[in-house]
């Protein structure tokens, strides 16, 4: 079965912001096994829109359009729908109650007189409550074909997505789909895919799906059973082998999991304490383990330590070592870590220091060269990395493989 | 004119990656005053592209297509575009020089035989080199209709883009467009639009587009005139209206200058160093600062300093202080600053301290209360703000106020 996005809206169209809303929906489809083909965005404009939808109606099984639903004139979305099905709209009651409900519990004056445009639904369709916002999402069929409306707002879009679509395209396929993440640090997409080629090569259910992130290589296992315990059971012995192909590198087969959440897990799991010390990645280290909430337990403090007398003040790095070996060297990085463990009385610190550019590179520390150590409880490693890519990559590079050192360590596999 | 964006890849159709070139490409082609009313993305599918290509090419000016250029079998953008063009494809004796230059210099022992497919091109096609990868650029023209082909990846699309297809569009448009871009930071976008309505419903020549980011809003100003002085002349009344309306919210007119490099920038004119004292952002001002290449004149060292224990500590933070009124509030906010130039010696100090949740929120002080303080030479200016949002959102708007905070602060106009 075939599934065409279409995107409506003026913002998409003159580049004002990225289209993510597609991004998420066809990860989604084609995660429930759906064929993609086409992807198409077009303004708020009755005849062009309804031209797009014609031409989806004529090649793809399922539409799913994003956007237009809203209260003004320009929103026309569900008329171009209902015009292409033939139908009529009409006012929904239990629309206009949630509508209702909305501007109270908003503490609106009055409602305007042209939301009520929102209360009217396409004759026949099924209505999806938006939880989040006004506009609610629709679903129209006709003759074989559906046409799936979601509003634009991604805050609106992705709650009614997983909540009311996912399940209702899992029954179109006929099939429960179960699915599994598992996220690899250390090894680049091309290694992860030379090491997985016989899997990848021999797979058809469950099928490995390969997603690049900075630092991280992440392997959706996506299988088709009919019960979610046949689906797990399939998943299971494929998941088994990419673990034991690349071991400690798995971080976690959680999807909601990032790597500063699997490292907040762990300090958590061996009642550890954890500090930064960071030079090159200037608080980013830090600024990651906060977005997890409830760090505190853990996380205690950060020092960012840019100047060379910071560093000094703060981490107690000696003068010697800076004169001897430079702000970027093993040396450096090795005092950082364990003067912020002393400082500040936690179990671990990590530590980095490198070069990230534009300029400062010379021959022997040339752009990119980071060094990064953590000490945990005495025992301190040292990593050199020669990183490719601008300033931000460099610095992102560093903050995520730093953050990846700390978890080795704690597994003690560093 | 019209323009029609056209993405051919298996990773955008699937939801590998979000489509980010479009709206790259988009924002530019909207900016040399095009129409755009469609924009698709298809596979590497002979038959599809083919009858994309074909719809672009019998309702648009201008096809621009990104990706499939490489030297694969499923390569196939060039042959789709020579096929709909009826022109053979050549060898193109400047590319093969190219390519054979490319590999010597990236020591690849022999180039793969598959490698000169990228050395053919349709003939008569301008062809665009390469300057940061292997596949050429070409553009095509035939009977008023013109496609223009670029490389896929971010890195060799934007500069071949800006350096090449910018001026050659320029002239299609048969004038000169300049632009400037003002960023203003302390009003949302319906303000922004509110303070502007005037000038945006009487806007021919120039136009004025807003672009909303957290906490900021850009608006670019773009005249279409006979030469480049005679646009700088129509741009220079409206620059200046704006920069009259929002007065010091105005931090830059230079599409470049982020907020963070205006504060780097704003301290090195008035030779004053900085440092940060972060509670809820952890770290996230810092790294914005350190983003700045060559900021380590100005920016001397951070403190993040999660725990209460770090506050004292570091900052000097009385334990009075916390017992009284609490980590989030503005004694503490305003403690943590002038406690951070104390112990740093520094001439300023920007602090936070915050409920960014989800957890930790009370009736008294609810998720997304943070508090900020801006030491700068012994006088200190607190700002209490409630952010809406998720953990994340939160963090990131105290982060950009903070910047903004201390911007306005050495400005005089906190």
């Amino acid at each position: 079965m075939t599934v065409e996005l279409i995107s409506v809206g003026t913002e998409i169209l003159m580049g004002n912001i990225v289209n993510s809303n597609t991004q998420f929906l066809a990860e989604k489809c084609a995660m429930l096994g759906f064929d993609l083909f086409f992807q198409v965005t077009v303004g708020d404009n009755y005849d062009r829109m309804m031209s797009v939808v014609r031409q989806g109606l004529s090649r793809s099984d399922i539409l799913i359009l994003t956007g237009g639903l809203g209260p003004t004139e320009d929103d026309l979305t569900k008329e171009v729908c209902a015009d292409a099905f033939g139908v009529p709209l009409e006012e929904d009651a239990h629309t206009r109650e949630h509508l209702t409900e909305f501007f109270r519990n908003n503490i609106y004056r009055h409602i305007p007189e042209n939301n009520w445009k929102m209360a009217t639904v396409p004759r026949g369709a099924v209505v999806l409550d938006n939880a989040n916002g006004i506009a609610p999402g629709l679903i129209l069929e006709k003759d074989g074909k559906t046409v799936i409306l979601l509003p634009g707002p991604p805050n609106e879009l992705y709650p009614m997505f997983n909540g009311q679509v996912f399940p209702y395209l899992q029954q179109k396929q006929n099939a429960v789909l179960v699915s599994s993440m598992v996220k690899i640090c250390g090894y680049g997409e091309s290694q992860v895919e030379d090491m997985l080629l016989d899997l990848i090569d021999a797979q058809t259910n469950p099928t490995i799906a390969t997603y690049a992130k900075t630092a991280e290589v992440h392997l959706r296992i996506t299988a088709r059973a009919g019960s979610r315990k046949e689906g797990l059971a399939l998943i299971a012995p494929v998941e088994k082998e990419i673990k034991d192909r690349f071991k400690e590198a798995v971080f976690t087969t959680d999807e909601q999991v990032s790597l500063e959440m699997a490292v907040a897990d762990l300090l958590k799991q061996n009642h550890l304490t954890m500090c930064t010390a960071e030079s090159c990645t200037g608080g980013m280290i830090a600024a990651r383990m906060v977005n997890v909430p409830g760090v505190s337990d853990v996380f205690m403090e950060g020092m960012v330590t840019y100047s060379n007398e910071a560093k000094m003040r703060l981490l107690g790095v000696r003068e010697d070592t800076l004169k001897a070996w430079g702000a970027v060297s093993e040396e450096t990085a090795r005092e950082m870590a364990e003067g912020g463990v002393k400082a500040s009385g936690t179990d671990l610190c990590v530590a980095t220091t490198g070069i990230a550019g534009p300029d400062g590179g010379t021959d022997e520390k040339p752009v990119g060269l980071v060094y990064m150590a953590c000490c945990l409880r005495g025992k301190t490693c040292v990593r050199r990395y020669q990183f490719k890519g601008n300033r931000e990559k460099v610095r992102e590079q560093a903050m995520m493989k730093s953050l990846d050192l700390a978890r080795l360590c704690i597994l003690g596999k560093s």
